[in-house]
């Protein structure tokens, strides 16, 4: 191990080659296509990585967070102003600016200690690769978690599976949170069927979620969003299992766009409705659903494909090819709200909220749950 | 008017050059980026263009299926197998065997008259002629009686009407179904917002109702069809306007895959679910939803793109621009169905019904509604 080594994901990890320490993201939005390196020098880089979905994923925005503010102590740039803008690169999840707060602080307390630069800013970095090292220990207590959730909710195994979006290793320091759970559902030999909603504008579970579970060998099946209604009446999905951007102290879950009519469907056919996140990703600070600020993305997301590669979205506004009329406005909201009430249960690395209420949420953000 | 002359779409019309008759299509898969026409010379030609939605949507099919049957009767093609590989291009839509049978059924009684091959051609060739006139007659209705429903459930005017797929003069002799209503609120200075869902996989939304919208003026929105469930429950929609492929006796309505959805959230939200389908869309010999045959299309529909050109789908498997990993499986039903007990009401040439019931439905089905 040399001395840059500290936790890696695939989809992240700090580096430090001769001419700097740098932060290597695996580029997103060019999967299943390619797989290519996008390396951040600097903040504004990363920001604009963060912006452009290149990382993405509620727990890995967190840790990319925390080694942004890392960066700019490292390189000797403005550490304040590099967490300001960090902070506020995407509005939803909670989890960039907790991950920016974890680094900033630990920075801040070095320097108030008495440190020089050099010793704050590994101050810094240590607290970051301390976050990545906690989100994979809280991914896999998450995926023991919701197996025995499952199991319990559903006895007798041979689980078919819906999820939306991507919630895997690639937007975690471990194995991400619903897909985590998938993975260990797999692993002990109860997956029937994933099914992988294909998760428009960016196609997240086309592009990501089927990547993953290709390389993980599990049975799955790839639908338009639009279809998983007709998978519900017939009868073919035991559970649903998604993940979230925030979730605010009410439960009231902010998850990609999609995911409210999957659980209001999932209701009207008595199906589980199971959210996995971190406990990161609860807000006590914010309420409840409605305090919960959307992220509106833009209409070319939805009007255009990227062109020549389809990579879910073209870089600018009218440099793909058009699916829609030219001068097309479009409602292109990033995420929804779905109420606690439609929630079947909220599992975290410290345990499972179920029926989700207020004092249960709050209570597991304290601390792991006792025995039962 | 010369000869050739009939009614005429712009999707559709029966052409008599130098050359022989054809059927002249506006190839749909193409638009919006471009108006071609496809020339149907012959039956193997369209039953094609049907089976890959160059020509589609429900009435529309029907007028094509009996214009089919009339150019292999004038043409001096075998009528019977023309007919038979026209009623089964697709198994969904009933009109399409419906226009079928018309055109052939004026065929054989001229036989059986005591016509010439020469004369029962014309036979048929004026009975998908009538069709066509029909079907324009049935929307221009369709289209009275959807506008006052609405101001009937929903006093005030000034309507936000959600809708999926695309049911306008594309696909039929006249203005279409739902989007006709659509177009008459507009007219009346009613229609506040369209919103368009685009229509996963094949984009029908984004590239033909928003084609329609725009040519008509309308104030339209385009959406990704997840996103339809953030409207809802902001109070955005008020009220759902679809269009049939085949509603059996007891009310169930198949329609583009997508529409159960919608009525499953058009429920949980208190927002009226309304059908608009000629009674030509009705089946009486389909008891029930179950009985309906829903068309299983490919994969590739959803995991590949077109290339160069989005026009929806890549003409072949493996010549379109991958979004998932290669060999990813994929379920790509092409409709689905939804319940009576979660339709509000269906809209037709005869008038409306609702609550649904089968004895109602068998009503109109018999002839236009009594004054009330």
């Amino acid at each position: 191990m040399d001395s840059a080594a500290g936790p890696a994901s695939p989809s992240l990890r700090w580096d430090e080659p001769p001419e700097g320490p740098v932060i290597a993201l695996l580029d997103q939005r060019r999967l299943p296509a390619e797989e290519v390196e996008l390396i951040c020098t600097d903040v504004p880089v990363l920001v604009d990585a963060i912006r452009t979905l290149a990382v993405r994923g509620a727990p890995l925005l967190g840790i990319a967070g925390a080694y942004g503010v890392a960066l700019a102590a490292v390189r000797g740039f403005d550490v304040q102003q590099a967490a300001e803008q960090l902070a506020h690169a995407r509005p939803t999840a909670v989890n960039l600016a907790y991950g920016v707060r974890r680094a900033l602080g630990a920075y801040e307390q070095a320097v108030k200690d008495g440190a020089d630069v050099r010793r704050a800013a590994a101050a810094a970095l240590a607290e970051a690769r301390a976050l990545h090292r906690e989100d994979a220990e809280a991914s896999a207590r998450m995926a023991a978690h919701g197996l025995a959730l499952l199991r319990e909710l559903l006895p007798g195994g041979g689980y078919r599976v819906l999820t939306h979006c991507n919630t895997g290793s690639l937007v975690s320091g471990g194995e991400g949170t619903a897909l985590a759970v998938a993975s260990a559902v797999h692993r002990a030999g109860q997956l029937r069927r994933l099914w992988v909603d294909e998760t428009r504008p960016l196609l997240q579970g086309a592009r990501l979620t089927a990547y993953e579970a290709a390389r993980a060998g599990m049975a799955y099946t790839l639908l338009t969003d639009n279809a998983a209604g007709s998978l519900f009446a017939a009868g073919e999905v035991d559970a649903v299992l998604i993940g979230a951007d925030r979730i605010a102290a009410d439960g009231s879950v902010a998850n990609k766009v999609g995911s409210y009519p999957l659980a209001v469907l999932a209701r009207y056919h008595h199906v589980p409705f199971i959210v996995v996140a971190p406990t990161t990703t609860v807000d006590l600070d914010t309420p409840e659903g409605s305090a919960i600020e959307v992220e509106q993305r833009p209409g070319h997301e939805v009007t255009e494909f990227a062109a020549p590669l389809v990579t879910g979205v073209a870089a600018e506004p009218g440099m793909g090819v058009p699916a829609a009329p030219l001068g097309t406005q479009a409602y292109n909201p990033a995420f929804d709200v779905t109420p606690p009430e439609l929630v079947t249960a909220i599992v975290t690395e410290n345990g499972v909220v179920s029926p989700v209420t207020r004092p249960g949420l709050a209570e597991l953000c304290r601390g792991p749950e006792k025995e039962r």
